[in-house]
């Protein structure tokens, strides 16, 4: 699958460079490329712990983007899942580390043990305080001597971070550090393979099937599952972390491990938020990708013990905006919904020379249905007619409840029924032109005045214009001439209506989406509908 | 492609519930499920201007992700990619407008129009203060007089938040809503189209091309064209955004439309800052994931003039994670490398009793070549012998450098030379050994000591205990019997080195991964290497 790269070599520095680009000068870099990567706080003065971490590329946004006043100081990048070199760490240490010392969080894989190691060695050699810590947090292989470094790596760099930025000691920064990776648990779960720059995509993850308890370089997970929904997935992360936590709070830090959409992701938050070790999670951190696997469609659950103390460091504000906040896990608070959508029906009262014309109104639209479907068959699906028909028997139907005395409110209740009972846009622009002309007519409009308020407002929020080629056309010139008498208006209406068949430029509504030859010299349906109902009137 | 959702038509409620869980109780919603989908800020008292967005969903965080204190009031959630119902906008507007007043925040898509402008007109019909904005920030095709709105949308969304907060009146809210659409332009790019939940992908897009100008539905862009690389991929979106653009200073927000790794996005950002509009881009959203189409792997860019109070705007702090802060698009600073990264190579010195000794060990190491092959050949790739002979051979082409008269820094010295001329894991770890000897001899320790201080190192670095079958087993006793003489010391070592052969469990280094059969019988060739070494030196 394509991707958004240039040359597969220039992939990671380029990668750096805009992340440095975008941060708003908070970060810049050892002038060593191509070998030497290694991104670094703008603004450190060696006053305090340096934290360095790193390792291979392909995490993002760790671990660059978590260098920032509060978390790291330095980042290391390797190549795409490869370990940086000895020179390329050593040269991170020595760049940000002053007397207070400097800590190394590596995650357990032997390239980055061996590399930073050395690294340390050599560094010691210059007589600076250098401690190294190997983060371990993964749970796929119980048993396994050697467990994977992956997202819960997260937390070190957090709570570390927040000490080191707090003044705390070398010796006190490293034992906190120690303390999160004893008490770190991830596993992890992907519904598809990563996509490495330059390579092509390997198909391992047969449909319906999802791996569990994977690493972040796509290599394969301890077991395939069968996959069966984002529940049933959560659950399978989450019993084999219960089945290693102890019955205590805990911080969750749920991770995005590259291709997982957001809305996938919160729905993944949802269930953690319901899963097994649901009643022991107080914090939560993310959704968020925070250490991916480039692309992979899959997710991973950090979980850690939550003291008094772990709280507030993984709460203390940090620069890094990759890092997304942790909030508390509650449970969904609900609002009453408001009064008011079931719409107070006015009271019912007779008018009959409203119920009249009102009637007449309808049966004209009755009677041109079949005419107004052959119309818009030309140019559309043929149900202009129907439509309009439709929504004058409805309306009809409903005189009995209309305030056909209360003008004003008259307006309103006929939006209402077009509402509820004339489908499609036209539905409900018609019930914007009645309520917004009732909402007129109230403020003391004229009857007039208030319809050509409704008008503006329909078109406002339609969008049409006079000469887009619809109802408008003949709406607006009738509506225009309506004071000087319904014969006036008639004519306009017409005039306007057969205008329209010149029209072939439709700009809103549906003709919009017609070419030409269709359109030319047939009247818009609508515009058409809009004239017969004034001439039959006059 | 299976997707992390359960069933279908439970996507958007249980993706709403997952980010109202994990908001920390600054999120609540309506009670309407399932057709009223409402997110409302929970600490909102209705005494400034609310601001209402929403539309379909599938474009996670927006909009229910961008509710919080500084941006939206509300969010009206529709199904995957459909316009939310009247009544449910109408639930919205209702539950959070007070006295002040409630912008809707709309974009350009007809169905949102209809549903939000009758929602308006009935929410005036209650007395309430009520207006609408349209964002029609695409510009894929400049002459399309409905331009759509994508993710210019958040700009509004952040501008207009950040006055609402401030106590802005809404007819001011409301124009500065006004100025950002009318000055917004957007345009994306994508390598593939989207999932929809629960339908099968659409492959419209061939390897090596990509589409430009698409919306944010999983519609086709207006062109397709061919796909070179992430330079050229900015170049063409930048291009159309050059030929619409003041020449002035602009904001810039570089928006993931879902599926593009954070590695591509950090290089599109890189590209940005290069493209043809570099030079009028003072600041930057971004890269981030804000209005998505699902997992779509693609990208847009929005650009909007930036006046002084815009900037202000955008850059004020606000409650949503889903804001990804703003910054200064600066160049890349690059720091100088620091000194230290070429060794200071210690004065040599001569002393022909240890210029025999080490002569001696590497002879010996260069004898036993054929022998730790064959007996790494039965569990490994054979190479022990070889390995450790061509490290012998180079240590002594080096004897006339080294400061043999100076035990502590030949320690390191050695070290140095071994990273350098030895390869693999065991290069990197025995020179780990001897630089952390050097270090502990330069600390006062004795020379057994200080190799037992080096040993514990590479252990710790290397993770291999006593047992796990590698070199430990032998140096380990040998070293502890060391002050007590070469002879103690060999016997120690085979002792250790024949126990390995009943080691079928590896723990650590390459063995780890073989099977017992392979194993058993057959000593550790590194630790026959040292038993041997200890022999033929008593």
């Amino acid at each position: 699958m394509a991707q958004f790269i240039n040359k597969k070599e220039d992939t990671v520095i380029e990668a750096i460079d805009g992340t440095i680009r975008a941060s708003g000068g908070a970060l810049a870099r050892l002038d060593g490329y191509p070998h030497i990567r290694v991104v670094v706080r703008n603004d450190w003065d060696k006053s305090k712990v340096a934290l360095v971490s790193g390792g291979g590329s392909g995490h993002e946004p760790a671990h660059a983007g978590f260098v920032g006043e509060g978390m790291l100081t330095a980042a290391v990048c390797g190549d795409v899942f490869a370990s940086p070199s000895v020179d390329a760490v050593l040269a991170g240490i020595l760049a940000v580390t002053g007397p207070s010392g400097c800590l190394l969080i590596v995650k357990n894989y032997t390239g980055d043990r061996l590399n930073f190691g050395l690294a340390a060695e050599r560094a010691r050699a210059f007589g600076l305080k250098v401690n190294m810590v190997i983060v371990d947090d993964d749970i796929a292989l119980p048993d396994l001597p050697q467990p994977r470094g992956v997202a819960g790596t997260l937390f070190v760099h957090k709570i570390a971070g927040a000490m080191a930025e707090s003044g705390a000691s070398l010796d006190d920064v490293t034992k906190a550090a120690e303390r999160v990776i004893a008490g770190t648990k991830s596993i992890g779960m992907s519904l598809d393979t990563c996509t490495v720059p330059g390579s092509p995509k390997e198909n391992r993850i047969a449909t319906g099937m999802a791996e569990l308890g994977l690493g972040i370089h796509g290599e394969a997970g301890v077991q395939q599952v069968e996959y069966v929904g984002a529940k049933q997935a959560m659950t399978a992360v989450t019993e084999k972390l219960l089945a290693v936590m102890e019955n205590k709070p805990h911080v969750a830090l749920l991770n995005n491990l590259g291709g997982a959409s957001m809305l996938e992701m919160s729905i993944l938050a949802n269930e953690l938020a319901q899963s097994p070790i649901a009643k022991n999670l107080k914090l939560i951190v993310g959704p968020a990708a925070m250490m991916t696997s480039l692309d992979m469609r899959g997710f991973s659950v950090s979980v850690y013990p939550l003291s008094a103390e772990d709280h507030a460091l993984l709460s203390a504000p940090c620069e890094p905006s990759a890092w997304p906040k942790c909030h508390s896990v509650k449970a969904v608070t609900t609002i009453e919904l408001p009064d008011g959508l079931t719409p107070i029906r006015p009271m019912a009262s007779d008018d009959p020379e409203m119920r009249a014309f009102l009637t007449q109104c309808c049966q004209i639209l009755i009677e041109e249905e079949g005419d107004l479907n052959a119309l818009d068959a030309k140019s559309g699906d043929g149900d202009t007619g129907s439509t309009l028909a439709g929504a004058a028997r409805a309306l009809i139907a409903a005189l009995d409840r209309l305030p056909l005395a209360d003008h004003t409110q008259l307006y309103r209740a006929i939006g209402q029924e077009l509402s509820q009972t004339m489908g499609g846009s036209s539905g409900v622009l018609l019930a914007i032109f009645f309520t917004a002309a009732g909402d007129a007519a109230s403020s003391g409009l004229s009857m007039v005045g208030a319809l050509k308020e409704g008008l503006n407002r329909m078109q406002q929020i339609g969008g049409a214009q006079l000469g887009d080629r619809t109802m408008v056309d003949a709406l607006k010139p009738a509506l225009d001439e309506l004071e000087t008498g319904i014969a006036g208006a008639a004519v306009a209406a017409r005039k306007g209506a057969d205008h329209t068949a010149t029209i072939v430029q439709a700009k809103a509504g549906r003709a919009a989406y017609i070419n030409a030859e269709q359109l030319q010299g047939h009247n818009d349906p609508g515009a058409e509908a809009v004239a017969r109902l004034f001439e039959k009137l006059s």
